[in-house]
């Protein structure tokens, strides 16, 4: 029987790895004409608040998904401001 | 003093209504050519693990954040392989 956590852990490992090809393919294309400006500034903001609900919770997926999700939805962010 | 809860409502309304400006910009563009599939096709299996997480852990701001998210980001992945 997979325990609970571990799925977390598999939820956290799918969700966060998602943006590295997102964030590949701008470093690679420049190109972010097609991506939400508004999505970005919601998201990090948002993931802010799940990284937050992590800690109080003491729910360790949660919390080192969000960290790394932080990371990577805030270059995405800072890219899209860069390139426009 | 703001409860756990109410900040895992507050960061499940800010990561789950950033996909809407996205969906709305492919939408009336139909452009997702800076879109990267391979993140959508992670992020929407992973989001179905967090879904699975939270009925696990009875955490009704994960239910509620990842049964949306996935209509949205589901919305995302197919409007991208539509339009390419």
């Amino acid at each position: 029987m997979i325990s609970t956590e571990w799925i977390g852990y598999g939820a956290a490992v799918l969700t966060t790895l998602s943006f590295v090809p997102q964030v590949w393919q701008i470093w690679t294309t420049r190109h972010t004409k097609d991506i939400s400006l508004r999505m970005y500034i919601l998201f990090t903001g948002g993931v802010s608040l799940w990284l937050l609900y992590g800690l109080l919770l003491g729910s360790w997926p949660i919390i080192v998904a969000n960290c790394v999700t932080l990371v990577l939805a805030g270059m995405v962010l800072a890219l899209k401001l860069r390139h426009g």
